[in-house]
């Protein structure tokens, strides 16, 4: 369809007429309909990267399917494949122009894609790009393709990358707590609940809780991802495989597996899967998550630095950049602010997500642009939030190990030990006497004679308190020091 | 329709058949089905009393209006207002037994209602419950209205009872705030940014803002509360006002304003009236806000209470309960704690009524049950955290006002004050030499002769750190004391 | 502490002081300051029976386990666990009279179970309610146990009963979506995406779907609900297991799988544990997917059943009450419309637990009464749904077959199916002719002579469109009727 | 601080030691750690021009202010208010190179624009790059200043800027909607509630509610904006306007309300108005309403435009691109999808600015940037929904005439019309016998002689169905025409 004679422009036509479109563009008409009704976000897919190398995985693989089925004949297929390779490689993003949030369920992502690689294709075979009737974006690139199963599948492909990533993140910020756990192993301080002083344990403990909550998650989010691997190529439009060969929807699989080297897997019913939004609903809300998880570590590091004289004072953030425009030497916890903003992103592109899944409608959900637009930016910055935890924060924190100490030495909290020995509504009146009073509660134990100076420091020794398990902290000792209730 | 014979039921008909109904029951056949179809929450319309009165001040007003209108003749209108009179006075609630969640756009709300006036109205006419040839309660208690105009009518009615109720837990709150800012007018206390000392300021400055924040909270929901006073009554089923008089709208305005004492007016479109639900959407809106603003404070309340010996330490929340079942004498911030869980509630219920209000297809929205469960859910749970606040912690709190001191002269962050006479990198290396050794930013000010005492102690006027405009602290001294930059 | 001689109350007292406590009640002071100071939303944890009797379980298990080790007289476990197994049994629950939206982080509900249990207890030893001497609600009925261990396992505990009665519910819903999947697996009708005409499927094709999509839902949520088995009895206060045994973790753990038998493990760090909501936010995370799944499925209905005249009058729901006041004869779905409510109900109630799980500070999360609030009632309210939307919408359920199979064959869709023959090019000026004259896809593509009427019939076979793989669609005869592209 | 000897570099440093920063950058060395320090979105400073203008303007408008209180040298004020106004003439925006998502509650980005006019200025004035100690950005850019009162009041200038825009986007989408109910003021069809066929009503009237739906929220919008119009400028770190000049507050916003023309006004409380977000709240707020009624409004007209054979049917969209890659000639509703997901992107944001202004702690709330960047997405957002719905949408909306008035003729609704003449039940079994005969209203009606011929027509006028008032629905011929109930 090229028009010969114009060196700037070529005319492509559609069902709704001509358009120019510029020579030397591999994209075309539906594309160029698409940038013009689309102008939302500026974020074109050439920003998502993972999405268009998923896209011309896809496609490489339909090529591949369509000939191995006798239904493409090897020269186009070769184009295709090389056209593929390319992209895949990182050539000619520039070319997909359409901006993430899009109307009609990803359909104007498809056509970029089948126009970009028919014309690369095109230049393979010494064609002039827009001559279709050598090689057709919809008819060759797009044989036995619907958007409805060729977007899903991308999403997920894409998405399994940015997880994957992710998940190389959150370890790497697990090892960091756990070396701090490590680090911190001995350095004890007062629990708190409610903000209210509890009782003793040691800082290392602490950390090891923030590296253990990390890695359940990291769990969670593997068992979500798996669920992505379930792909719907085959369905077509709308899961009942119309002009599709029998054999395609296994054979597509199949090259789509060698060629990411990911399990996927066809789903057992196509129409079901053509129209759920489940497994993104699901990874979603695995992403919150770890987003509320990783936002309630980053209060408790703001609260454990708050200071240095007026707050809690037990630990110190790297100094990353001077804290203010105006006060002189201040220095702020701006690393684990900006993941707190991150995480409340998360939750919000959570809500984003769950309406467009349940505004689906009948045999395809039309909302599955936003979806990816708001998945893909919650593993985005999760990501780079994870990275700038680790790296600008973790790794260099210091414990204000005197301090910590003096405070347990100081507190009431420490009362709850003599429960066993006491009864609690002793222990009670003692609490309750050092705190009106200022005085200890060690003081108080042993000046009513309520226990020996042995008992009292055997049952105060920090190995009870902080319930770490040893030889000293036998069944045996508990019972006979308890008195038989 | 009664049936004679049977002592213990009657039988009602429907479009769908007959059914027996318990013979002294208020409520009819519509009701039964709605009962049995609805089985949800268990919280019927009786257990949101403003709403029923607010459906029986409407009944009455559109009884009145048909009669003015020549419609409805006395003895009628008489005893379907003598009823509406007992409701609105509190009897016959336990007839109102519809779940409040349920399908059908309210319509079984409207029927319960219309059958419970139905039924009371034929009792004072001495008639059988049931006997519907005589008053019927579609064709009498319903005349010139649909669920679709009644329902959302009753709805703002009931709202803004529970607005008005609302509004006076915050106005009374506030002044406990207030009378608390007064009380700490001159406690010096450090200010705090990111956490992280910043520069003086009073505790009075604080309980200020927080008072400040819920007056400026009462406008914007007495403002919100606006809107509701826009009814459809007259619309009927999409707002074209069919079935009614042409003079009904205004007349039944008119009379619901009297009963209510609510200035409601009708609105100008009737149509757009009937499905919009853009003021519930407004007003919990607003509703959210004030949750978020009241999180924030009880957020820092349990903040500034931290400790006693390993937090914040500032104020002292009044002790309510014992705070731990295993912990003697732990006094923790219960009060606090159970606002914040209510704005918690809130901000759900806000997601709720605008998944609901979205949902709305064309002429009506639907979802309006949904809605107003959640907004009512949301004003009642409001006022009783509002009121608990109060009474059980605000007035109580006291302040550590040595301690409070002490941390501000031992602080760094007044070094801020000397911004404008040493500039900002000198500031900074004074502040980082304070940190580093733990000194006093005065001493090493005095030590580098930096400043002199007597200038010193001028810019350290507390009056001078604090904002408070006094003669002192006039522009010819600032300009004088700050180095021309 | 009773007050012997007063008939009407007994005197209990605390760390604040002394009480007047209803001489027949068994609950005291602790409750009774707790309902003081949460009169929030009136409902009372007796409205959650599945909580109270896994309160109780515990405290039978934690008797039996102290006794085990040596740590409680059999006397004292006897009268306990007798009262425990009165209340598992449904006996003394209107003495669970605190509101379940309380502060605290669950205090005041452990010692409402402690103090019932202790004065059910002291009156099965004989003595008299309020005697704590001979038996102790800390002491004895909380040995070993902090609300901090105790309150989230009975809230895990509570929660897989909810749970497991919402998968029957589910499963017992999927079965009636598969029933009208046979019974409709022979009606033939238009799919549609984007809400226009696409191509054919049957009508059971679409009902398979619903009962699919419920299936995964159910591995999804009996895959979360195994999250709530880690259980943290025996960290007490923060995790560290200050006051317990060193062996009462795993054997309280044992004692409660043996009562509730339930797989209960002892979470392998008991610090993490204690402080960590991520099982309730990834329970909540499910209900939201299954409500969005369901409101979806339930939208689908709405949209299927439009009409009678004027809409898509595919399917025909029950008729389960009169649809309006005002408009005879109107049906309207309201069961559907009931469930997507519920659904945005869940998905409001999971915004509420994000946030609460989000605001846990160091050891623990002081928010969890909302989370449970919102959890349970997410569940109930879902059993609730399934089962109405089951038991009078899915059952009833009929298809306008004729109206269904005139709509395809008229339809412009089927040219999809031409693609394979005639190119999508040739295809698309085909469609669009059908739509501008108002003519048949199958007319014109004979009148052009594009293909024969045999070619054209066996192409639009409905089991060639529907995707039914056959025999007759097989893999030789899609390529040799394909032209080789 | 110049390293005159490197061509390539120059070196700043701050409190945490020196760093080599390209010598032609305008930005210094905190631009350069924040850059480093929040590698997040991507999205930088200069990817939101409003707010980089607003924040030249505030500079602007401080350096004068400093200047005409005599705190600024006229030299220095003159070279800085020349960069800033080449600032917001567009110039130097590659300056602005820290991500939007950041943490330290915006000290960033009040830097970044420092640094920025800072070196510009000292180029004015012949000094090299990074020459502070002729013109520092913190001592003379930034003099009287803080991020906390600067970035807030930035924020609000920029989004005062993009509120305009969005206003007016809605105003035209507005007038485009008045259009169309004029141009199908004629045009008869069935009303619906509950996507069940009610009562008849026009299309005119269908678009008149889409209008006046934007008409009040453009009214909600116009007054949230306004709350915008309070500053804390002057209010320096806390709002204690610690550093400033005792006029300065007033002398600033004077100049700020000359240089952007805006009313903006000093917060009575600047205390509260530094920690304060609750105008995003309510903002955001009200965009969630727009975008909730955008969605619905667009839900409308896909459910309208569905089909076209087995859909409603009942308008046309323009058609704007190929609707499939796969199913020729389909045409789908792409542009109202796209604004769907604009709307669910929205509330997906607001629940983002909620938890980030919930989270505010003390005097600050450190979350402002993210606040911002989700409030300013929303803006710019929907101002390009509405744009891209007006023009390639609504204005080329065209109607179903014939098969609009041929449902409204063979529909049963019209039955709700003879109520007041024959009583609920009995239209209800008029309307029960038409929908199981398939037979109309109007013939069974004369058939049973309930009514005249002329009885007949003349309520069924189309003019009284759809609520027109005119003359011939005068208050006399309702009532005559009802009997006397």
């Amino acid at each position: 369809m090229t028009h010969a004679k114009d060196p700037f422009f070529r005319i492509e036509h559609d069902l709704l007429g001509d358009r120019e479109i510029p020579a030397d563009a591999y994209w075309g008409i539906h594309t160029l309909r698409a940038v013009e009704n689309f102008p939302i976000s500026g974020q074109t897919l050439q920003t998502a990267p993972e999405l268009v190398i998923a896209l011309a995985a896809i496609k490489q693989a339909a090529a591949l399917a369509n000939h191995e089925l006798g239904l493409l004949g090897k020269e186009r297929v070769d184009a295709i494949v090389a056209a593929c390779r390319e992209i895949r490689a990182g050539s000619l993003h520039d070319q997909f122009v359409v901006d993430l949030i899009q109307g009609g369920a990803g359909t104007s992502t498809n056509m970029n894609a089948n126009e970009v690689i028919a014309n690369r294709a095109l230049e393979i075979l010494k064609k002039s790009r827009g001559d279709y009737s050598c090689l057709h974006p919809n008819e060759h690139v797009n044989l036995g393709q619907s958007t409805n199963d060729v977007y899903p599948t991308a999403l997920k492909v894409a998405a399994l990358t940015a997880i994957k990533r992710l998940l190389g993140a959150m370890a790497s910020l697990r090892c960091a707590f756990d070396a701090k756990a490590l680090e911190f192993a001995d350095v004890l301080k007062m629990g708190r609940t409610q903000l209210q002083d509890a009782v003793p344990m040691t800082l290392g403990q602490e950390f090891g809780t923030y590296a253990l909550m990390l890695a359940e998650d990291e769990s969670r989010l593997s068992e979500a991802s798996l669920l992505l691997l379930e792909i719907n190529l085959g369905g077509t439009a709308i899961g009942t495989g119309i002009c599709t060969h029998p054999d395609y929807a296994e054979c597509v699989r199949r090259q789509l597996a060698e060629i990411t080297g990911l399990e996927v897997a066809t789903a057992p019913n196509l129409i079901e899967a053509t129209q759920d939004c489940g497994s993104f609903v699901q990874l979603s809300g695995v992403l919150k998550r770890v987003a509320v998880k990783l936002s309630k570590t980053c209060n408790d590091l703001r609260l454990l630095s708050s200071g240095p004289r007026a707050g809690f004072n037990e630990i110190n953030l790297p100094a990353k950049q001077a804290g203010s425009s105006i006060m002189p030497g201040k220095v702020n916890p701006v690393i684990p602010e900006v993941v707190n903003q991150v995480a409340y992103e998360v939750i919000g592109n959570d809500l984003t997500i769950t309406m467009a899944a349940e505004a689906g409608q009948l045999q395809l959900n039309a909302f599955e642009p936003i979806i990816f637009y708001s998945l893909n930016r919650s593993l985005v910055h999760l990501t780079a939030a994870c990275r700038t935890l680790e790296n600008n924060c973790i790794v260099g924190i210091t414990a204000n190990r005197d301090h910590l100490r003096y405070i347990v030495e100081n507190s009431i909290g420490v009362v709850t030990a003599l429960n066993t020995h006491l009864g609690y509504e002793v222990a009670t009146q003692i609490a309750m006497e050092a705190h009106s009073t200022g005085r200890g509660v060690y003081d108080l134990v042993l000046e009513k004679k309520l226990m020996s100076v042995d008992q009292l420091e055997r049952v105060l020794l920090p190995e009870n308190l902080i319930g770490i398990k040893t030889a000293t902290r036998d069944a045996e000792k508990f019972v006979h020091s308890a008195s038989m209730n």
